[in-house]
């Protein structure tokens, strides 16, 4: 999905929470947001927007020398996202549901509110909110059934992860996939709130599933940047699981992989790319 | 008053505005959007945000060879202001009341909504809410009272316009200030829609009071970049009525002269600087 004209002053949006988010010193903030301006000024409109993003990234990281600006944001959903779902497995929501595979799809979709990308106003509240929505939200798109029968179809499944805090939602998904068959990915290095290894292993993830990082640390899978490793592993792969936006935005012109995106569509331009409301919950192999 | 943070992904913002407004040519606008962030990328954070929007519209004008890309929704919105004002005459609004001055600053301030700023997305049913509440809405500031005081002790009182439909608002103040006295200001040419001389014949203003032009097309009133005359006449001026945002922007640093501010706060960095709330309507000297 190209970068629209909408994605434009978002991305100058993220110049500035980025810039705050490295550092506290102003004459290094106004440098990052300045060199993240021009950056966005030099961008190529056949890009994806986590294509762009990432330089800009790259720009607080040097100029500051820190890696992981957002590891501070990241432990703290993190923790947010294990309460929530401590809640889930103390209420036995999945045990009482008729449908455990559908509760587990509404739940990894729910988590994917945690995105700082989209604006880092996110309170707890927020998640709690959208946890309990999911199960009286619509789905839009091809809905839970179509990705249970891909699944049963399928010989070796990709996920590919997108937020930390998020990934905790998807333990109820994994673990109502046929595991074996299941390969979980992570980012190469730290961007934004992104899932790493570090958290796979902190949640436990590691310990369910086969867990391999993508070697690449932009938001999203822009393929030609990522290992060969992971490149091995998409090519044999027959079903695609894509949580979040950033995935969307840098997979949705791969037409031919059996790909399910699970996102709630928090900004417009993807909204309309997909053809559903802003906020809505997605389920669908377009 | 400097360029904040928050000021960028607005002016972000209305880099793609000026791009779609200029032109339907898609590789211009994209030429206009990237040239435009570049300049937002060179800015200096000392300058105000009007300063760095004009170098953005001169991108857009040089790009195109269009100067006024505006006309089009100026005319528009001189229309639908005038049709606002027709009915407020045809109702005796300032005869019906006890305090037409109060009234006059009221409606004033009420046509300054009319900011492509802040957005093109305006309706005219914005303009006739923003008439309706500014009767009985309280005016944050030093209130009417004050600038009546003020105007009855000044000698030269010069009048500061902002927006083209705006301007006909004026007409209710300009009537109750001694218009011997009074200097009414438009800008030296078009940038976004201001009021420039055309809007000032157009509407009559010229027939009603001194008018002149400031000699220089940036939002606001940048000191330095003015026609010797217009500065001439601001300092001989002792008390100024300035409209709008982008002139409080770019007047409220100078402290050694009396300047009343007349507007809506339509933005959380001016809204901040005044002290008031976002959408306010404000009359006041600080």
């Amino acid at each position: 999905m190209k970068i629209t004209h909408e994605c434009i002053h978002c991305l100058a949006r993220q110049a500035v929470e980025i810039a705050e988010e490295a550092t506290s010193n102003v004459s290094l903030q106004e440098e990052i947001i300045k060199r993240s301006l021009r950056e966005l000024g030099e961008m190529d409109f056949n890009e994806t927007a986590p294509e762009v993003a990432f330089r800009m990234h790259q720009h607080a990281k040097n100029i500051t020398c820190i890696n992981d600006p957002y590891k501070r944001l990241k432990e703290q959903y993190n923790e947010i996202a294990k309460k929530i779902c401590n809640r889930i497995i103390e209420e036995r929501w999945l045990d009482r549901t008729e449908e455990p595979f559908d509760m587990a799809c509404r739940l990894a979709i729910a988590g994917n509110i945690i995105d700082f990308s989209a604006g880092l106003n996110l309170k707890p509240s927020d998640i709690v909110k959208s946890v309990e929505d999911s199960i009286k939200h619509n789905i839009f798109g091809t809905g839970t059934t179509a990705l249970q029968e891909a699944v049963k179809n399928a010989n070796k499944i990709m996920y590919i992860a997108d937020n930390s805090g998020e990934i905790i939602f998807d333990k109820f998904l994994l673990e109502r996939l046929p595991i074996e068959k299941v390969t979980y990915v992570v980012k190469g290095g730290p961007i934004v709130n992104d899932a790493t290894m570090d958290d796979a292993i902190s949640t436990g993830i590691v310990d369910l599933v086969k867990v391999i990082d993508n070697g690449h640390s932009a938001q999203g899978t822009i393929l030609r940047d990522c290992s060969s490793i992971f490149k091995d592993e998409f090519s044999k792969t027959d079903l695609v699981i894509s949580k979040g936006q950033a995935n969307f935005e840098t997979l949705s012109d791969i037409k031919d992989k059996n790909i399910f995106y699970l996102l709630r569509a928090k900004c417009s331009p993807v909204a309309s790319a997909i053809g559903c409301k802003q906020m809505d919950y997605v389920l669908t192999n377009c």
